[in-house]
């Protein structure tokens, strides 16, 4: 099959190799409906996190059972699934705990921007819709395999609740993801952090109440300004950076909760300093997987539409073009259809 | 009257300085029943933590009302009370929210080694006793200042639970008290890494059930060893070092949570470990009088004994021997009568 590789910094292409297979029992080989190009990898992308060898790319996906192993179970040939970019067991302490993508046994998925995708864990791992989806809902399917999952865990790390005053730093898809899912837990007030019209406008859809376009010291002048100095209740983080990881601390109030779903690039904090903010912090690698059955419910019914933060459709051949297109931020995020 | 005085590292001196006056119209004077020496202040005697001028020393208190300013309402003359190191309006947002070591308007109480202490936002501050203590509660009421509210707030910022697996980092008063706060909380199993006879048996009395000696990664893979290698649900991080909190981070499970109360010294988080870690991370001054109203009670019912800390009882003007003592590990804690 042809599928997408990248070989180095801005360099993804898309051509021959093998066809994935069966490895272990307990694998599936879903033929993949819809995949997208992820925020996170755009780090690779970008030549900050290294590469040794050209590697199949993309981690987000969703798509009908194909083949199952020997050992799989509950998954069946020809169901609709979707599944998280971390394999798991489900049945070990961690994942029993909630934190899936901490399982003992995880496993990172790769290589879903293609036609074909082995998913080690199948039974652990995959969650089967309801039936077969129509079209109009796949995206929102195919959200939930990443991008909202970090969103709804980022809202439920940093403990939004009915009533919340919610800060969101980050305009990219998982940020705008993150309004829609403080939103859906019952935000009172959510104040979106973002500079581009269209991103803010999106935000708007999704149920933020103020946007504010400060960054930094200035934002958080301005957060405080909202609040009657007070700060939010809840902060969800998502980016990644240093000064995206302090200016959520300090929009948090004292007791209140920063979720952080960013992958982490050069933040180190100051014990002393964050000891005296009295701010809660949570975060990690999403477990989208203790999400799945829930989101798909949410989507299924039509109660949340996260389908909406693609912005631009591409056939999986134009690949390139795609991560082309979130690099230099015209998309907020691609989809591609195989 | 003689008071306390610190003068560099290692110099304590008990000498003459002016009796405390009421200076704001929400002031009170307090006629000190028992004060003591606290941990944290070792950074200062150890010269850790650089003073610029000799300064009255001391925060942790009880005793009679002995002058209340014009504006104060609620707390009467006469009346036996504690309050704690920060005092607090106990009205603003912050106090409301039950973090009232980050109230608006908070101010350090210093100076409460000394027969008398003046206590900002008496109001907001003190909390009465149901009547005058007899004479072997004193030493427990007065834990609640400081050591024993922040032990329970170690335990309370990690989320212990009943029926929790809890490891308790520092075997100083503060960590002891919060194995008594986990214990009281309901926690089933309680490890405390301690390396002393004598604090191992306190720990022992106030409910821990496992003793690890062992530090570092050492520690930890014992920590690891005694949860089926999933590691605690709470850790209470009492100690304040980077070797410490690193201790109990890597003794977390994924989804647990770090109480730390530590003053930290040079605690530097890596964003990219932590966030790999899945643990939650929640701390800072306590707030103690958001719990003195329970803590005494459970003190008055004699539900909870905390006094049991203090090793060593002095007179106040012995108080150069007391830091020495606690300076030197020959003491847990050390309690001083005026």
């Amino acid at each position: 099959m042809k599928a997408t590789i990248i070989y180095g910094p801005r360099d993804v292409r898309f051509e021959m190799r093998d066809d994935p297979k069966i490895i272990k029992p307990t694998d599936a080989i879903i033929r993949v409906s819809a995949t997208c190009v992820c925020g996170s990898d755009l780090w690779t992308y970008r030549g900050i996190n290294k590469i040794d060898q050209p590697m199949p790319f993309g981690h987000e996906y969703c798509g009908f059972v194909d083949e199952i192993g020997s050992a799989v179970k509950s998954i069946k040939l020809g169901q609709f699934v979707i599944g998280s970019f971390f394999a798991s067991d489900n049945t070990c302490p961690h994942c029993r705990a909630g934190y899936q993508s901490s399982c003992e046994r995880k496993e990172l998925v790769v290589g879903a921007q293609a036609p074909f995708l082995r998913v080690p864990l199948a039974d652990g791992t995959l969650v089967s819709t309801p039936g077969i989806p129509p079209e109009d809902l796949i995206p929102s399917l195919l959200s939930l395999s990443d991008v909202m999952g970090t969103g709804w865990f980022a809202a439920d790390a940093a403990s939004v609740k009915p009533g919340s005053t919610v800060v969101v730093v980050g305009d990219g898809a998982v940020g705008l993801l993150g309004v829609l899912s403080a939103k859906q837990m019952g935000a009172k007030r959510i104040i979106a952090m973002s500079r581009h019209a269209s991103r803010q406008k999106l935000a708007r859809d999704f149920g933020a109440t103020d946007i504010v376009t400060e960054r930094g010291d200035v934002g958080v002048a301005h957060i405080k300004e909202l609040t009657n100095g007070v700060g939010a209740d809840s902060v969800l983080e998502c980016v990644g950076t240093k000064e995206a990881m302090m200016q959520a601390i300090d929009s948090t109030r004292p007791g209140g909760s920063v979720g952080y779903v960013g992958v982490p690039h050069g933040v180190e904090l100051k014990g002393e300093e964050l000891f005296w903010t009295h701010v809660r912090l949570h975060g990690g690698p999403a477990p989208v997987r203790r999400y799945l059955p829930e989101l798909i419910d949410l989507v299924w019914s039509k109660k949340i539409n996260p389908g909406k933060v693609f912005d631009l459709t591409l056939p999986l051949d134009k690949v390139a073009d795609g991560y082309r297109a979130m690099d230099e931020r015209r998309a907020i995020k691609v989809l591609l259809r195989p």
